[in-house]
């Protein structure tokens, strides 16, 4: 790794020459993330105004040797925006780039800088009557710039994509300053070769995203929601044949839930009314959202009454209106929190071809059953072959009982992904948790490819030392 | 560029020990371009029958530095297919590399070898009752492998994307042979740089794409297609926005048509049935495919009849049976060959964003009446704000005659495309004929990172020299 330099009265001296005042912020609410997982250093955090600010310091930075942390909403869950170790860095938060500088209910697309909320997109789309579909648990503190640095995943990929495919454009400063203006609000553009989507994903390594156009899409005319219990996940991939049969491609979400869910949910936040009790092992909640004229609770009624004759599923709520429908959702949405309360030995973010997904479910439960008393929470976005497959402690224990189980339980599940040609890492990135991962399980011609590239882009290798690449 | 050396007989008689002799091809057949507007040359043609294959020519080609052209089924139109200066190159075919690896209607994933041809990937999707959207006119001929590498549009993009966008991962072979397994069938994946959508599009100038992972897709329940005629382009845009409202994201295609264009097939291709006559200035053809229970006919009428009451559309045909729609479409379809039997002074694959397409075919129109007495043809994929802007001789002209108009015709049109933040090629790549366009008019630090890219995965220059990057 290339040598570089802490943070030092005269960077700072420097930095005060090219900013205002008002760019410079308490190191304090940056080095820590918001689970209390990571915990790093800095050596001073800025918030440009602008994307000749952001140019400006990167310049500084490349120039002084000094590591860069880009830094959205700081909800990333692979350490990808804590430094640990090595110099002193400067975190370079988006927080005061917060324009939407476009948008246009005619074309469907919108333009925002880098350090615009998840939810703020929703609401100015929204205010236009168009839908901007990315959606996961931090949407109220995420920001687009990380959002799409991360290519961050959540619940409505399965219709619209990660957030890679919503994205027309960027606007990119270089490790060295210069700024790479591909901001076009085209649909189709074949002229050379795709930097966006090598930006995109790449964890604030290659460059620092400052601005982007992105796609947006009609309001769904009428939506419903369900939640059925299945029998099993191999029921639950046939119950999402039978949706697609009658549904096509307007099935917004697909999601497998777990029992033991619904019991970490019943005894850490009991507040939260539960469908269904005792809890049944799996569910799956849909959510259809039709065009005009579509009639989605009476597609859900007939999906159930087939599946039912199928003994695809065995119960089921179809929600009456809004309020029984973000019920639902809330379930969904609190497991996480949930699971935190309980305390994981080791959460996986995983992706398998979705046929092999009953099998890698299954297979999974047995050897972590060889290795140790677990429970197992399982879930997530079974229309992606996206499973959250998180191993606990038994009850009564801490996590902190089962620290020296942890690289063991990751390894083992791990193998088991790379056996059934899946994904490590399906939504969350690499960050710094899964760097030694990602060296071991990934290809190796193309760990070389990305090692290049960095050494092209950031010579230095000063943007986001030790993240994605060891 | 690094040197070359031609293809010479100790070079052949190497690939003879590599390769089998039912590899060898004549070259006759890969030095013309179909359109006959490029002719080139080659030292030899093998059509390697494995990726192990491919692997072996490309280590021996990069260690006797010989240019290699990757090529698919030739049908591409800006010369990414032909050298026609410098060293005699390898052309390397994937014609004998058709096979279909994997494919599976529960997953919608299909994994097919390079040389399959569009069409056969159309066959194999619809025999499991699912549908593979990419479709243009060169299907019947066109192999997967360069589609991916030129990542081609044509009539589906607006509902399903571009080539890229069904793609989920890669096999490649690298200039020096090595081969990058990423061929993974998974939804989500966010490990690491995304060197698949790098590989796509890079016209054959970083890799051999061997194989792809598509994605499949439900086939819509019920279709239906009308061609309406539209007073302007702007009108043909309100009239999008109101499909939209009724039919949401089931809009398969809406294509736009100029009087002109049905000028040309009346005397070109009279034989061709003409929906109206005389033709209208403007005419769009839009294709609604539903899911089970959708009635697009129906919706069509509605949406006639709420653009007829506002003014959009005089009049219409709505497809009353499969052989209508095929009639309608086969208007559509032949326009490019109306096109080449009148002779093009120039042609231009454009972009702009969609608000302004009106004001840019307009302020294009007065830029040309100010040049010469030109015939335009403007028509295509509206919905994406891809038009294909072709420039024709007056009446009684040839081509020939205006030869010398080519140059200032096409520079006016880019300077314009520029000046609308547009794209030069929407989705018929760069290759020769426009690599002196992509210096000019593309981003300055977009191009030294494209250069930079270049140099590391093709350090010797032997990937298809000339093409993208001058």
């Amino acid at each position: 790794m290339p040598h570089l330099n802490d943070v030092d009265e005269t960077f700072v001296a420097t930095l005060h020459d090219l900013l205002p005042d008002a760019a410079f912020r308490d190191i304090a609410g940056y080095i820590e993330e918001p689970r209390g997982s990571w915990s790093g250093k800095a050596g001073v955090v800025v918030a440009p105004g602008s994307t000749a600010e952001v140019s400006a310091v990167m310049q500084a930075a490349n120039a002084a040797r000094v590591a860069v942390i880009p830094y959205g909403g700081g909800t990333g869950l692979v350490g990808g925006q804590i430094l640990q170790d090595g110099p002193l860095p400067l975190i370079l938060s988006m927080e005061r780039m917060t324009r939407i500088r476009h948008i246009d209910a005619f074309e469907n697309v919108l333009i925002a800088e880098a350090g615009t909320i998840v939810e703020q997109l929703h609401q100015a789309a929204e205010a236009i009557d168009r839908l901007f579909p990315l959606s996961f648990a931090a949407q109220g503190s995420a920001r687009i710039g990380g959002s799409l640095g991360t290519n961050a995943g959540g619940l409505n990929v399965l219709r619209y994509g990660n957030t890679r495919d919503l994205c027309l454009g960027l606007e990119v400063v270089m490790a060295d300053g210069r700024v790479m203006n591909t901001l076009k609000r085209l649909r189709k553009d074949n002229t050379g070769y795709d930097l966006r989507n090598l930006m995109i994903g790449s964890e604030g390594t290659l460059g620092v995203i400052t601005a982007a156009a992105l796609k947006l899409f009609p309001r769904p005319a009428a939506r419903a929601t369900a939640l059925m219990v299945v029998p099993s996940p191999q029921a639950a991939l046939e119950l999402l044949a039978k949706t697609r049969d009658h549904a096509g491609e307007s099935i917004s979400a697909f999601e497998l839930i777990s029992g033991m869910g619904l019991q970490f949910l019943a005894k850490e936040l009991p507040d939260i009314r539960r469908p269904f009790d005792p809890a049944p092992d799996w569910m799956v909640l849909t959510e259809l959202g039709l065009a005009t004229g579509g009639q989605p609770e009476a597609m859900l009624e007939a999906i159930f009454e087939e599946a039912f004759e199928a003994g695809l599923v065995s119960d089921g709520i179809i929600a009456q209106n809004a309020t029984q429908a973000a019920e639902l959702w809330t379930v969904r949405e609190t497991i996480p929190e949930a699971n935190r309360l309980t305390g994981a030995i080791s959460s996986h973010d995983i992706s398998v071809p979705i046929t092999s997904l009953p099998a890698f479910i299954e297979e999974g439960r047995q050897i972590l059953a060889g290795m140790g008393p677990y429970r197992l929470n399982c879930f997530g976005h079974l229309g992606d072959g996206n499973m959250h497959y998180n191993v606990f402690p038994p009850e009564g224990h801490s996590k902190a009982e089962y620290a020296a189980h942890k690289a063991p339980v990751m390894e083992a599940i791990h193998d088991l992904v790379a056996a059934y040609g899946g994904s490590i890492s399906a939504e969350h990135g690499i960050g710094r948790l899964k760097a030694a991962d990602l060296a071991r399980y990934g290809d190796p011609v193309k760990l070389e490819l990305m090692r290049g590239i960095k050494d092209l882009f950031d010579p230095n290798g000063i943007l986001n030392p030790g993240a994605v690449l060891l």
